[in-house]
């Protein structure tokens, strides 16, 4: 039985690196997983449970966003044109101090509305108050991989209870949320929290995500102070004994990543140019690190210091930010950086066989794009209009695990007004700045 | 008698770099240029022309494009991942080898299109055929400042005819279009071609347009094969004894900013960044260079390099890169890029007390932004989701010299199925390379 068939679409086939478009196909939706991908027709759309003519639309796989803090979308445009230690120290770790569980309900649900807006279907988020970050997403529709963020000066405590909160939501909404431990940072987190972060998380069967070398400075840091990179420290803490998620590790040595590139568990890097730049963090070099096998998804970061939640931005600043940085316009190719959207950021977020790609057998975690905008006229190639002209706008229709949750920009699972009656009244709180020192003081 | 009356508008004001917003204003046109902005409702709307509701959007100057070269849209995305030598050589040099002037025509009116789409209401457009680039931008409704670029090895007859385009076009499309001479750059033309237009420049009373220093390979090899930088060459050959805007400038060196700032009549530089990123030519450090008091205005350079004709990118692009650039993320405030998107934008293409700001007895060039979407929500700081998350599509309604010429997304003056219409038949013969060699060989 095809429960959902979407018509004359225009579908993006990425192998290895090279793209090729099969020009008025239809996409067969059962249950939760594409079944077919055939020319126009070849299904009579009387025998499915629903149609949605792509009128040409280019259909591609839903976007993966490997690293997010999404509810922070609250305190957007408040933390502006500072550097990494103010920006946490005099910003982020005031504002939190006020932060109440249900501030994150209402944040995360105004942040999936925007990742649905612009073709995001899955996000690897780590936050406060994750019970109702998982709630959200439940009514979102969207793909999430939740893990609740510990800083080692909170206490050991903190790692059976987020142990319980990955046994009660891995495989939860229908399998669309995935669970994991989520320990901030080598720099908020000392060996001991770390090690036994490790060990919790190989005992219940899950990964880790981390932030790590978020900076050059932060590795030149840690060797000062103890002899080591921060992602040596990772290793000797037995944190690769487990799946891993990266974010950033813009300071990786060259002998780290040839070490991770060694990891018999899976590892990836979230790559956020924008946060990045915005932060004045540097880039990393990703030609080098791609080269070595390791796999380089793409993340927005959170919205104050990334200000959007958008991979189109995320996926053209890490072309350009590569061609710019390696001084060759032939790095990061167009097929690369679609790659990184797609597979690639399929293999960070751990569904490496079920994600990032529309084929039989894949989850059915699709959009449709519409490249009739001028800003894409001529439409001489769709690969380099994906990478170089897209707009999140452009994005009309997205699908997550069969269901369509926003068609012709319409959104089908979350409410805005609703959203926003819910924000709007928190803001005066949640602007306010408390030295009150109780989270903790960036100091890497 | 006030002609159009914008009522209930947030309208931005820039002093300096500092940014304030009067709400709920409306702003007075007569003729071309604002009369008044004061409270909604200090004019009674039944005295006015014509009345727009603006309904809380944000009204803010149009951007201007100090360097373009818009009827390139024709390639867009035929010409990627490749370096700049290439790029010239393999590519541009080669499609152009086809060009006819119609293809001009049309293809300017759909880079117009998109510009309008994007809030740009004028632009510095350098290219061939310029009578037909001139007639498009007369039907747009648009303001421009138009050179005929001319390469050295074509002769110095051509300095005659471009003086000739001068006078036939200057003052033009009741005086929106401005013109001026485009020696294309010192490695395309020789000394004495490059001193006969300046002295040209100055005799009919305009300015230069000119590519200069694109790299710092540029800088490099002006230095090795006759000891002057490609700056110095244009000083020594009375480039600046007129008006000058200088195209990129990437590869200036201190020396070469030093004598800028102390030239007599304006000296400007566009500033690409989208396509510096993208051709891999370096970023040049704008802190220092706006510290001296040197213009630095916005530019999309052509749509074969940048792929879009969005200054709401190249804004964005300016601030992160020069984050990223000089390491410190205080650098190039949200104040200072709308100030290079304003002010400073309107003084690089030669009209600074009459563009660039909303204020009465300036050009009435206004476009209203709808910043009700959800990636701007909440809308802590509108200065920072201008900078940080606004996109062309949140233009809602362009007005340009007093005329609207796009209401709520509809166009008034262009019609894109036409522009279509008549691009599409010419597509097959564009898209060829013609290695004639009948333009010129990249080798500077």
């Amino acid at each position: 039985m095809v429960d959902l068939l979407i018509r004359n679409a225009n579908v993006l086939q990425l192998a290895d690196e090279s793209a090729t478009i099969l020009t008025d196909h239809e996409i067969a939706v059962s249950g939760n997983r594409i079944s077919a991908i055939q020319p126009t027709g070849a299904l009579d759309p009387s025998h499915a449970g629903a149609v949605i003519d792509a009128g040409g639309q280019l259909a591609m796989p839903g976007f993966i966003n490997t690293h997010a803090h999404t509810a922070m979308a609250l305190w957007r445009g408040l933390a502006e044109d500072v550097n990494l230690a103010s920006w946490f120290n005099d910003y982020i770790w005031q504002f939190e101090s006020n932060l109440e569980p249900d501030d994150v309900y209402w944040g995360m649900q105004l942040g999936l509305l925007e990742m649905i807006e612009a073709g995001i279907t899955a996000v690897n988020d780590q936050y406060w108050h994750m019970d109702h970050v998982a709630r959200a997403v439940e009514k979102a529709g969207t793909r999430a991989l939740l893990g609740q963020a510990m800083f080692g000066s909170n206490g050991t405590a903190q790692i059976d209870e987020t142990a319980a909160f990955v046994r009660r939501w891995d495989g939860g909404a229908d399998g669309r949320i995935r669970a994991i431990l989520a320990p901030h940072a080598p720099y908020t987190c000392d060996d001991e929290f770390l090690g036994a972060s490790a060990l919790m998380a190989e005992r219940i069967g899950t990964g880790i995500h981390i932030h790590v070398a978020e900076t050059r400075e932060q590795t030149q840091a840690s060797l000062a102070k103890r002899g080591q990179t921060p992602i040596e420290v990772l290793a000797d803490c037995g944190i690769f004994n487990v799946p891993t998620v990266l974010a950033h590790a813009v300071g990786a040595t060259p002998g780290d990543l040839e070490m991770l590139a060694e990891v018999a568990q899976p590892v990836g890097i979230a790559h956020c140019p924008k946060t990045y730049a915005k932060l004045a963090m540097g880039y990393p070099n990703l030609v080098e690190t791609r080269a070595m096998g390791i796999a380089v998804g793409l993340g927005t970061d959170g919205p104050v210091s990334n200000n959007t939640l958008d991979l189109w931005e995320a996926m053209r600043l890490t072309a350009l930010g590569q061609k710019q940085l390696t001084g060759d316009a032939e790095n990061l190719s167009i097929g690369q950086a679609l790659r990184m959207a797609t597979a690639e950021s399929a293999r960070v977020y751990g569904q490496p066989d079920e994600l990032g790609a529309l084929a039989p057998g894949k989850l059915a975690d699709i959009i449709l794009v519409d490249l009739s905008g001028t800003h894409h006229l001529p439409l001489n190639s769709i690969t380099a209009s994906l990478v170089y002209n897209a707009r999140a706008g452009d994005v009309r229709t997205v699908i997550c695990d069969g269901a369509v949750i926003m068609q012709d920009r319409a959104h089908k699972t979350l409410d805005k007004g609703e959203i926003m009656d819910n924000i709007l009244p928190r803001m005066d709180r949640l602007r306010r700045r408390e030295n009150a020192g109780n989270i903790q003081r960036y100091n890497p």
